[in-house]
């Protein structure tokens, strides 16, 4: 079951040039910079109340972030709604027809278990189901 | 001071294709439909834990809202940080040279006040400042 909002992620080209906006302007709690070697991107993460803001930068040409950018630009880039059992969540979304870029649960930052839903099942909005590991 | 996130806004063309995804697919509590004439544009909202996803659907082709639609495509639109004190965040953001687009705090939807900044300001993500009124 979906109980809210996990994260927010933001597509940019340099994590150093976006965080004094979300550290210094908007005055959101910086939890640090984590390397995602699996999706070849850098994360700086912010606290906003119970949510995360998640800058993305791609560290390699072929970082599916790095494709996104050349194809539409920094910005808003996805959302990640918290799951309380992310393998039902998935059998539930197959059983309505949606498709999955991830029929199965896979790593994600900060233990952290994930799976995207395909943009053409979403409306294109990019959308993510988390649940916390452990 | 930024306590959290109030709302994200998408850009759709329409509620009623959208609607089903957040209402049915992922199960989200549907708040309702209501109409915001003054930017032009009727909303969807849903409940995602202490979060609403507002579903933005422009009523007039000079609605902002068609525009961002013809330029970039439906999909995220901002993100809505929730305030406790709107005009001193306005005040604090204006001292640290922050371009708004609104340096008082307007009406936004189901009584808020709501000011944005300028995309200039925000490493181009469309950011809001929102304090529930009352």
């Amino acid at each position: 079951m979906i109980t809210g909002i996990n994260h927010i992620g933001i597509a940019v080209k340099s994590l150093e040039d976006h965080i004094p906006f979300y550290r210094d302007v908007l005055n959101l709690q910086f939890l640090g910079i984590e390397n995602v070697p699996d999706q070849k991107i850098r994360l700086a993460m912010f606290k906003a109340g119970d949510i995360q803001i998640e800058l993305l930068e791609p560290v390699s040409p072929d970082s599916t972030i790095n494709k996104y950018i050349e194809n539409k630009g920094e910005g808003l880039h996805h959302i990640a709604y918290q799951s309380d059992n992310i393998e039902n969540d998935i059998e539930d979304l197959i059983e309505k027809n949606i498709s999955m870029i991830d029929e199965k649960p896979r790593k994600g930052a900060h233990d952290t278990k994930i799976a995207f839903i395909h943009p053409k099942s979403s409306g294109k909005v990019l959308t993510e189901i988390c649940q916390i590991d452990g």
